[in-house]
């Protein structure tokens, strides 16, 4: 990423220590020093209070004054979704922030939101997280007109409780620039039916760590399974070159950054456990997020939402929409 | 399965054209014919206004008139529960029906419930499912004392909305017969961390959907690995006693039949797309129940609970509980 500059706030001596064995990202950074930083086991109320200062704080300020277009982090995920709505504050019309992760499917990669940023949602919150999510594959993910479903319990009208309804209707009912599919069920995830899948934190944090869980059964089997015998070992060597691509398709740190969408500026989260290939791609995914037209496809939307809510609210009875 | 003795429910031309080319079941069976069959499009509401005399209907009537112990049926999934609700009743006590899947995990198999009964549960229903799931592992999966988890976002007390919240309370204030360890995250699915995880049937469905897409996708990929080029198709064969192995280890169908707990009687429901061998694993899981003291286990438990609910009741200010 040779047109990108670099603001690395924290430590000075760690930091230098670490541009010393790598002339081109030295020439491309600068460094801001702060000792003060948000330990992993803070709560995001604490964050708030005490991390003024911290570089967290500062990454994400150097946002709001102008000095850097979006933040990337790999620490304390509530700290930093808590320091980026107060300093950033919410894009207009959004109401609530969403993580969003992506997905690699047997298409392509599905963009599932929210997984974790709220444990709550209602309709409209889950609209919204549409036109981001799908803002999103578009600036990220090279969609042209991305495919958006809602996750359910199953595909029928008449499935799941009030909330995915509501946001059904809502989506029926508004000519977003988005292609609404419907509901969809969590084996749609993996398959890559849909480019976008909404749900609320608490459903989709589950879901994702479900997930994950049982990709390290899997590796945990695969190799029990090709360590168990001497044919199995030879095997796995004839087999590595396949075997090495399929991991490779299948890695999570391929496709890791979770931008945080819904604030006024880009701040995307990376794994905590990310190696320098896996952050890189965190790196990407925010300046593909700040090359893009990202805000503005956001707000185009967000407008059409509220015209579709002020007609709804205007009509009476309120149909399909207030259950 | 010799000490078994089936009531065959359905078309009797049907049902003794296969019984002929299987002796050893036919002399262990009596055919009861109907020609009614609840289709697996057929709405639940639908399903118990015209269901008398169908063969789902007649399996569980059987149980309620003496004659069968246990039911077991791979069909409509909504029309078995309302039917057996309404034939034979919710248990004492129990105020919802939850449906149990068993998975397999790093450490043996998790029983998770609800996976698809109930779109929203209050604190008190999760309390009732980690009762009947935990006399359920103990009954079917052999555990002495289960452990038990409730499935959560985070594993900190103030993580969650209020059902779990209010679930992890009464559980931790209980004396029931299970070892209660307090929230699980998704990952500690496939992990074995505990012996039952306690969810709502809308989280609980989609965890469990999005694995088995999941398995798919690996299997996919897999097979793609493995077709990739002759060094790879050498791998594979050289591998395949260990891979066959694996596949067994991991085959959902190896722990086919998700009982519909909470009701007067045992009901099974095994997968739709079950072969001969997953269908004798969902009889099995029935003749585990009947033999074991199963209602008896979740009746000893529900008097406890309904004596912790009369204490925080009676107690102001209601602690912990009711928030």
């Amino acid at each position: 990423m040779p047109d990108l500059r670099f603001l690395l706030h924290g430590d000075e001596s760690l930091i230098n220590a670490e541009l010393a064995r790598l002339p081109a990202a030295k020439a491309a950074s600068t460094v801001h020093h702060t000792d003060k930083a948000i330990s992993m086991d803070e709560k995001p109320a604490q964050a708030m209070r005490r991390g003024k200062g911290s570089s967290v704080w500062n990454a994400v300020e150097a946002i709001k004054e102008g000095a850097a277009t979006a933040a990337v982090s790999a620490g304390n995920t509530g700290a930093l979704m808590a320091i980026s709505k107060l300093v950033l504050r919410m894009a207009a019309g959004v109401s609530r922030p969403a993580i969003v992760a992506s997905w690699p499917t047997l298409n392509g990669v599905t963009a599932v939101l929210d997984v974790g940023a709220n444990v709550e949602c209602d309709a409209e919150q889950l609209v919204e997280f549409a036109i981001m999510g799908a803002a999103f594959h578009h600036a990220v993910h090279g969609s042209v007109r991305p495919t958006v479903g809602v996750l359910n319990v199953g595909s029928e009208e008449e499935k799941g409780h009030d909330e995915v309804r509501g946001a059904h209707a809502l989506l029926r009912a508004t000519a977003f620039d988005l292609d609404y599919r419907g509901f969809v069920e969590g084996n749609d995830i993996a398959k890559g039916t849909v480019d976008v899948i909404v749900t609320d934190g608490f459903t989709g944090n589950i879901a994702l760590k479900t997930a994950e869980g049982l990709a390290r059964f899997f590796a945990t089997e695969l190799r029990a399974t090709f360590t168990s015998g001497p044919l199995e070992m030879l095997g796995a060597l004839l087999a590595s070159g396949g075997l090495g691509r399929m991991r490779k398709r299948m890695d999570p740190g391929a496709v890791n950054g979770g931008p945080l969408l819904g604030l006024n500026g880009i701040v995307v989260k990376s794994h905590g456990s990310a190696d320098a290939k896996s952050f890189a791609s965190a790196i990407r995914v925010a300046a593909d997020l700040a090359r893009s037209d990202f805000a503005a496809e956001i707000d185009r939307n967000m407008q059409r939402l509220t015209a579709t809510l002020s007609e709804v609210t205007a009509a009476e009875p309120a149909e399909g929409v207030a259950q």
